[in-house]
């Protein structure tokens, strides 16, 4: 190619992603058809009352053109009606909440996410990330010319000999404090947590608040499994008025109602900053699909009525109960979920055959990557290798775990198990 | 707000833009409702087997989560299907298409066009834009640091005695080599061109493709109005395969199926610089909406068959006609529209009454504003005063023109005319 047409440094020569290498793995597994318990997407339907709104939102004139860009009046009003109970007090639709394209994960970019970033980051501004990460937040973080600051969640020490609580991933506050500079401009939270499990505690909130609260760093919450909670869950936002003040919650539709293709997120926070999220949200992805807004509107309108919020979480775990029932079976430990759809299985007992082909790409990244291959070939289970989630210095952190999703039919659980069964040849005392 | 938290330059401090400016003075005109003919969004519903496929789609547990980043493959496959005649040659869906989240127009942003930027251009490098420009290309050009090099497209002569065609307005080529530098690296066509309505000649398309292969310059052409023209359209990637190798070609499934919320959009490309897009969109937008793109896949599938896009045209000139039939009974001159459905209307005989009350914010601006303001205000009807697509050193090129969006029910068509005869109490000879 032509040296004039050469690309931008930013897109040129990356290393391939884990959903890539998981997905090749897959398609050149024996194993056919493959499990995929990798990606967070579900294995079912949304309920009938979301899709049969969206239905009728198709056939509305206005539902199928464009939405404003902060969101369809009437999500925002839904949105402040299905909050403001969290909130303790009423949101104002019109200047606290806004609507975005996509919130957040899977191998798919956090519209959202990216629009904060581009409102308050400057060049050379730092934003604290815990590791593990959401892999997504780093390229959106550099987009605007961020410093990204990672601090580690440490895993429980215990970890590869016993299933401990996804609760005991700890933060060391005097490390987070380190961490801080007078060019920290944000922090970014996620709980519960993608892929740990793990819900802070209240207790974890307040300190992380505190912090932020002292030197004035704004805090970015993703809260996209904030339906999925099998312990008490805090928002952030909600410690107090002043945390409020320096806080954005992002949330998710796609979540919320199973349907991650639908693309529909949401920021909540205070005037003085949502509006420049909004101002930016409008320069990078205009609006969201409006039938879909529309669908999501009377979703929220309806939930409670349909018991659904409380059904999300009886469904999800008793997937947790089943699948984790063939870790306890094989005696693997694992990081039992507080909320959302991940299970962190540690798999160290798990001997990789010393001469196994893999093939180099993956050879050369941590076990966890060998591991996922393996398992995919020999098995045909896909699951996602963590040390993706951290810096290449930290990435051992995590080399003997594995995620898995659990969003998926009973039945796709179940045959899973069935598969995992084949570790057994391989598990060391 | 503390100066810590305080948003990064690029959201912070901007002129309101036409959009809101619109909105607000149709909010608060004594006319209500209000005939809105300014942004282009479709008055009707997409034809009834583009609904039935969405209504589908939803019901398809796999249509309601994550798509790949480069698109469905079914759509992939049935856009290769859809634009490989055009070019003459079987498009590899793999590698010569990639599907993007929305395209481009209203007041909304090009998730695609703000990708190809991201993809080339880096800090400093000029990419021409035609004046009038989409006024969204500016900001997506700015995000990755280039430069914006103007050129303007001139306005006929006697525009604003007579009607002519809007083919009329025309690019100085010795101007657009003049503006051409050793930092260009891009350059933006629209045709079908919104607002003027222009389709640029075979002859025009071939002068840019030769400036442009001599310079090495790498061709956007945002081509969303394809399947609108009322003379002949070329598509300037299909000129030859010189020109195709530096060309990349921007599409709509919202403009091709009324559809404008449902957000999905395309490129089509050379392989060499398709990639990078590629790259650049899944670190922006992710995936656009699963069961949107199912729809739109099937749309491509069945619209032959449906001989929908003859009737596209068919159903746009008639609204086209019947539309302008106002301006040639008022003998009012406008540009015929050969192409998409936008008319530009010069408006240079109405007088406005001299001590008109118009806000401040619309006094400032050119007479275009003024113009949109009092219509809305008189006559309850709403178009888009267009110097909001000239830099300011050339807003008055258009100050007595507005656009009008036809694409509406023909009642409403026929509402607004006679709103419009309302003008002849301020018409001058």
């Amino acid at each position: 190619m032509s040296e004039k047409l050469k690309p931008a440094a930013r897109v040129s020569g990356r290393r391939q992603d884990v959903w890539t290498i998981i997905n090749e793995a897959a398609a050149a597994s024996p194993k056919q058809p493959i499990i995929n318990m990798g990606q967070g997407f579900f294995g079912y339907n949304p309920p009938g009352f979301i899709l049969n709104a969206a239905t009728e939102a198709l056939h509305r004139v206005e539902c199928n053109q464009y939405s404003p860009t902060r969101g369809r009046p009437r999500l925002l009003q839904a949105l402040s009606d299905a909050y403001s109970p969290h909130w303790g007090r009423t949101l104002d639709p019109q200047t606290e909440i806004t609507v975005t394209t996509g919130a957040n994960e899977g191998p798919y970019r956090p519209a959202g996410m990216l629009s904060a970033f581009m409102a308050f980051v400057e060049p050379g501004d730092e934003v604290i990330v815990f590791e593990p990460f959401f892999d997504q937040y780093i390229s959106n973080i550099e987009m605007p010319g961020g410093k990204i600051v990672y601090v580690p969640m440490h895993p429980p020490k215990d970890g590869a000999s016993k299933t401990v609580s996804a609760g005991e991933w700890a933060i060391d506050f005097d490390e987070l404090e380190r961490a801080i500079t007078p060019r920290t401009k944000m922090l970014v939270l996620n709980t519960p947590h993608n892929p740990i499990g793990k819900v802070f505690s209240r207790e974890e909130l307040q300190k992380i608040a505190d912090l932020c609260l002292k030197h004035k760093i704004i805090i970015l919450s993703d809260e996209v499994y904030d339906r999925l909670f099998y312990t008490p869950f805090t928002r952030i936002a909600t410690l107090s008025p002043e945390v409020e003040q320096i806080t954005l919650t992002v949330g998710s539709a796609g979540k919320n109602f199973y349907a991650t293709g639908w693309r529909v997120g949401w920021l909540i926070g205070p005037p003085a900053l949502l509006q420049y999220v909004s101002a930016a949200h409008t320069r990078i992805c205009y609006s969201s699909p409006s039938p879909l807004q529309e669908a999501c509107a009377i979703g929220f309108e309806q939930a409670a009525a349909q018991d659904f919020w409380n059904q999300c979480i009886a469904d999800m775990q008793a997937k947790m109960a089943r699948f984790n029932a063939i870790w306890d079976e094989l005696g693997v430990p694992y990081s039992v979920p507080e909320g959302g759809y991940f299970v962190m299985v540690n798999l160290a007992k798990v001997r990789l055959p010393r001469d196994y082909p893999f093939p180099p790409h993956v050879a050369e990244r941590p076990r966890d990557f060998k591991l996922a291959w393996f398992l995919i070939q020999e098995l045909g289970v896909a699951a996602i290798p963590p040390s993706e989630f951290y810096t290449d210095a930290r990435a051992t952190t995590v080399e003997d775990y594995l995620r898995f999703a659990v969003c998926k039919e009973d039945a796709v659980l179940e045959d899973a198990k069935e598969r995992l069964r084949g570790l057994t040849a391989f598990l060391s005392g």
